[in-house]
């Protein structure tokens, strides 16, 4: 009997929601955002039952109660709020009410004109117990509620009052409540986590840091939030690939960003020909002044000249030849590459010094990290190394690099990274786009996985995007920065329409950036920037896009047009994205809008404006008429003005 | 770092199934069913991984492995069969297979004609190390293998050999190995837990225990392996209720067998009328000699002159008027029944108390318990009560008898339940039992929760069984017989097609036999027992019916008809019933049978033998055409019978 400490305690509780693999992982929220709980709570019986979230901050020892309301079926709800980085906990309790319980029967038996002369006494001396609980007034009141009930001229009715009712629940005894058996974790990430725009260039192309803030202000202007470098170390020089991955090197041929280490230094190491550590220090501060963040790669693996190699042979493989083990996926080689073996005995000083390397990184400014093929590494790692990072500096945002299975990619969120690279860029078609999206938006997997959507990469030149030029380009961009709250783009050769593959099948870049210096003409006429800028300004100014969670798809009779809305919970933003997935071909059909879920009056008019023209549509009812065109624009962005009244002749939205 | 005693283990193991609320419950098997397990499991990189299941009886400190085999999207599959009553565990183990890595990457190297050199060297490290874990002969020839790889003849594509394959997966390496966190838990029952029919009657209208002896050679030919019987204590006294539940009792009457305890003792008492607890016992053992065995029923409420309310008042409620609380559900008053305080201080010796009443039965021969409305009574009791009771008598079989919200009685049965009662008598269109027995049968519930389907008890009498005489019936019993691999009926009424309710609109027995003796005559020509005899019949002959998992709904064109099959895993035993729904008029319609799952030709000619009636029907491809008439038969009970051979013109058919 000794595992019912209180066998009294006669609520259960279950099936609590959100909760990662029973409890182990911890789901994700950015600061303001609210949890909302759920369990199934019941007891034997027919006892009225009180519940509560109770919930805190790492930070704060004590409790704070959230009340629960039954739904349906058992089920009941009730949410809170982070405000402050970091950790919090939150648990569920429940219990008999009493009082509740003593007042529903009473309530019945009057109904019922029984005498309830005993019932009432009942009554008295839950009240009492309820006054020795409380202090003050309420004790005061409640024993004189208690003398009254006692009397014989009471009412009986006057016992159903609500003030009393409220005061007995403030005061309920909680002696035999159960508490859920498990304290589930949040952790809450700054805004950034959940709300961004990347954009990424190889710094080298642009004449290295000095190069880079020349460019600080241009993006700004466009509406980028985070500025994603290529691992600046040093390059490996020993097997370097030369120019479209050639195994052979020319001279001055500068090499993969992604071999890293040479005589020059490694991981703590910046390469030369970008500049110095005070440079780099020098664009982390004026990025800031433009509101940008500069994000960092951290790629962990070594050219074969890294200085790991030599001195900690130890954390790579050795073969019986004497030579150290170099990446292969047989029968390819990547002779320019030696990997890390996890397996090794000095696994845990590979695993410091892998820690350190963030920590150099964080110590010289740099709070956002995108990790290079995280799913290589040992899965333990990771959830070390971001728990002990993270738990002195909780802003730190790390962005998964996984184009692997779902459940590695989903392990690698759950164990710790911010954000996720994704299958968005293979997702072209209506019901691909829907069925991928709901599953990241609409399940559990929002709980602990935030997609970071990206059209483009310098590994990921799409089928879709070789199709057809500025169009392809364009819908893809409407796409990733309206589907997705946090998404990026591989900056350069997106604006630029770069779509040129180094062989036909490919979806590798000719002549790509990872092993060339470009130059790119940002000013050339069909550039896209224009059209990145209103975009990335429709998302600032329309909080609905900062958010997934409230993505819903709507019905369209043509498989071309995609539709789908985002809405604030006050329903005050609500933004209609229509694009036609077709780059060639105008497409037109009608969409079907859930006017109830809009909390639209179908028998009033309202106004689409639409951000991306300005132009502006009266629409009335469920069904209505889109036309695209992609000589023109290839979607809509449309916010959604309500109809507030009629004056004479003058209509007026909000 | 502590936390990742190995950071070396690589191997990830989640989302590990059947799992029941994180491992907090058991699933449940009968003895010699097979425990299917799966998981999610995948590493960093692209190692070859090795994976089993764990499982071991509760006697046995060691593990068994069973294989698991990858069958898609990281999910793993093995499975092991459950040979003993009591508990067993289960847990997963993973590892990187370093041989099957090497080997499989060999094969791509000799396939692109790759100098594999240093690889064979590499080959035969591994084999060395194996050959350390091995003994004997093992040893020998993985030492020789090594031998062999280093020699510089040796013919690299030999190094693929299988039985090189074979033996160095009998001694693979799993010092690195992960094992997934939880050892879960399977609670193992005999099989009438599983499959058997119920037979419930009371004893007093058969002349008490000495009458049920006599009725035992009819239900043993009828094929009944349960008897049960209503609660067999002294009947209180004070405040019985008289015929049709009346406050009234009138002189003579002989009040309700669930009002327990009188003077003449409690719940380890017999009422003097029924007979002694010699006669008792007899009846046990008479009951044995023909494979019945006897379930008691145990409700655990007190009428008031029960022994327990003068010698433990502190376990109910005392009201300030000084009297004891009574049952009631406002404005409802049940003033014949005293419930338990389950919150009382000394709730440890209420607890054990009531254990012991099961204990005393348990020492008098009785196995099975149907526990009357359990979902009134503390949930922490039972989980407590029926684990202590287990863990020495892992032969009991406990039955709920909860009709409740469906979370209160799947909670009831993962704490412990054997079988439950469940919401079938009130499913009676065809997509009503669809839904319901697919959640039963086809998902988690499965696990844990064992519906006994009974189509009327003395406390229900359903609207459809009102409707008609004889069809509802035969209707009511074709599915529960076969739907339910347990099943049971209130056998006197049921038999004799009883169906006058107490009003209109009501579920309670006019005369209800709750309330009164009643005199059955059995041998009435419109019974139904030569039916039942049938079904119960051909439920021994076909294992395929002594299962629920094996559930299969088919399409049909007409809904008043419901087809489903089950077949043994084998396929060995299939059995199609197509029953018409509707009691009043004839229906005929088609079915679609998916002859790829049941295993057969669309070519070739198949046989469904009517085990109802005998008749045999030739049928070919998927769609068949049914007509059943309620005048005749209301349903179908096929046994496929698959075509052999066609020799000249004799079919034969197994």
């Amino acid at each position: 009997m000794s595992k019912n400490l209180s066998g009294r305690s006669r609520c259960i509780i279950e099936n609590v929601a959100p909760e990662i693999d029973g409890g182990k992982f911890p789901i994700k929220r950015t600061i303001g955002e609210k949890v909302v709980v759920e369990a199934d709570i019941f007891a034997d019986g027919h006892d009225v039952i009180s519940a509560v979230v109770k919930f805190r901050n790492e930070k704060n020892p004590g409790w704070t109660d959230a009340p629960m309301k039954f739904f349906e079926d058992d089920r009941w709800r009730g949410e809170f709020a982070v405000t402050e980085l970091g950790n919090y906990f939150y648990t569920v309790e429940a219990w008999i009410n009493r009082f509740q319980s003593w007042r529903a029967d009473l309530k019945k038996k009057l109904d019922a004109d029984q005498n309830v002369f005993v019932e009432l006494l009942v009554g008295a001396d839950i009240m009492e117990e309820a006054a020795a609980r409380a202090a003050g007034a309420d004790a005061d009141t409640l024993r004189d509620w208690a003398k009254e009930l006692r009397g014989k001229k009471f009412a009986a009715a006057r016992a159903l009052d609500k003030a009393l009712a409220g005061l007995m629940n403030r005061h309920a005894g909680r002696k035999l409540a159960s508490v859920y058996e498990k304290e589930l974790r949040v952790v809450v990430d700054r805004e950034l986590a959940r709300f961004g725009a990347w954009y990424e260039l190889f710094p080298r192309s642009f004449g290295g840091f000095h190069g880079c803030v020349k460019q600080l202000p241009r993006l700004a202007k466009m509406g980028f939030d985070v500025l994603y470098l290529p691992p600046i170390h040093p390059i490996g020089k020993s097997f370097r690939k030369g120019k479209n991955n050639s195994v052979k090197c020319k001279p001055g041929e500068p090499g993969s960003p992604w071999a890293i280490g040479s005589g020059e230094g490694g991981h703590k190491a910046i390469h030369p020909e970008l500049g110095t550590l005070k440079d780099f220090q020098h664009l982390i501060a004026k990025a800031r002044e433009h509101k940008i963040e500069i994000a960092l790669d951290i790629a962990f693996q070594c050219a074969p000249d890294h200085p790991y190699v030599r001195e900690h042979p130890q954390w790579f493989r050795k073969r019986p030849d004497g030579t150290i083990q170099y990446a292969e996926n047989p029968p390819k080689k990547y002779q320019d590459i030696v990997p890390f073996d996890f397996e090794c005995d000095d696994w845990e000083n590979l695993w410091r010094e892998l820690k350190s390397v963030f920590e150099f990184w964080i110590s010289h400014g740099i709070k956002i990290f995108r990790v290079d093929n995280p799913h290589t590494k040992t899965f333990g790692f990771w959830e070390w190394c971001i728990g002990e990072l993270k738990a002195g500096n909780p802003e730190l945002i790390f962005l998964s690099e996984a184009f692997t299975r779902p459940k590695p990619m989903y392990r690698l969120a759950k164990l710790g990274f911010t954000q996720s690279y994704n299958y968005f860029p293979w997702r072209n078609s209506k019901d691909e786009l829907e069925s991928y999206l709901i599953s990241l938006t609409q399940t559990d997997v929002a709980e602990f996985f935030r997609p970071n959507l990206w059209p483009n990469t310098p590994d990921i030149l799409t089928q879709f995007l070789q199709m057809d030029g500025p169009a392809a380009f364009s819908i893809r961009l409407a796409l990733a920065a309206t589907l997705g709250a946090s998404y990026g783009i591989y900056g350069p050769a997106f604006e630029l329409c770069e779509n040129t593959p180094r062989e036909q099948g490919s979806e590798e870049y000719l002549n790509s950036e990872k092993y060339e210096i470009k130059h790119w003409n940002l000013s050339a006429p069909h550039s896209l920037d224009a059209l990145i800028t209103r975009v990335n300004g429709i998302r600032r100014d329309n909080p609905a896009l900062q958010s997934n969670r409230n993505l819903i798809f709507h019905h369209t009779d043509n498989p071309e047009l995609i539709a789908y809305t985002k809405s604030t919970d006050d329903k005050s933003n609500t933004v209609l994205v229509v694009v036609n997935l077709n780059p060639h071909y105008k497409h037109s059909g009608w969409i079907d809008l859930p006017l109830d879920e809009l909390e639209l009056d179908r028998q009033k008019t309202f106004q689409m404006h639409d951000l991306l023209t300005d132009a502006r549509y009266l629409w009335r009812g469920s069904h209505n008429y889109i036309e695209l065109n992609p000589a023109f624009s290839s979607a809509h962005i449309f916010r959604l003005r309500r109809h507030v009244r009629t004056e004479h002749d003058f209509d007026y939205f909000m």
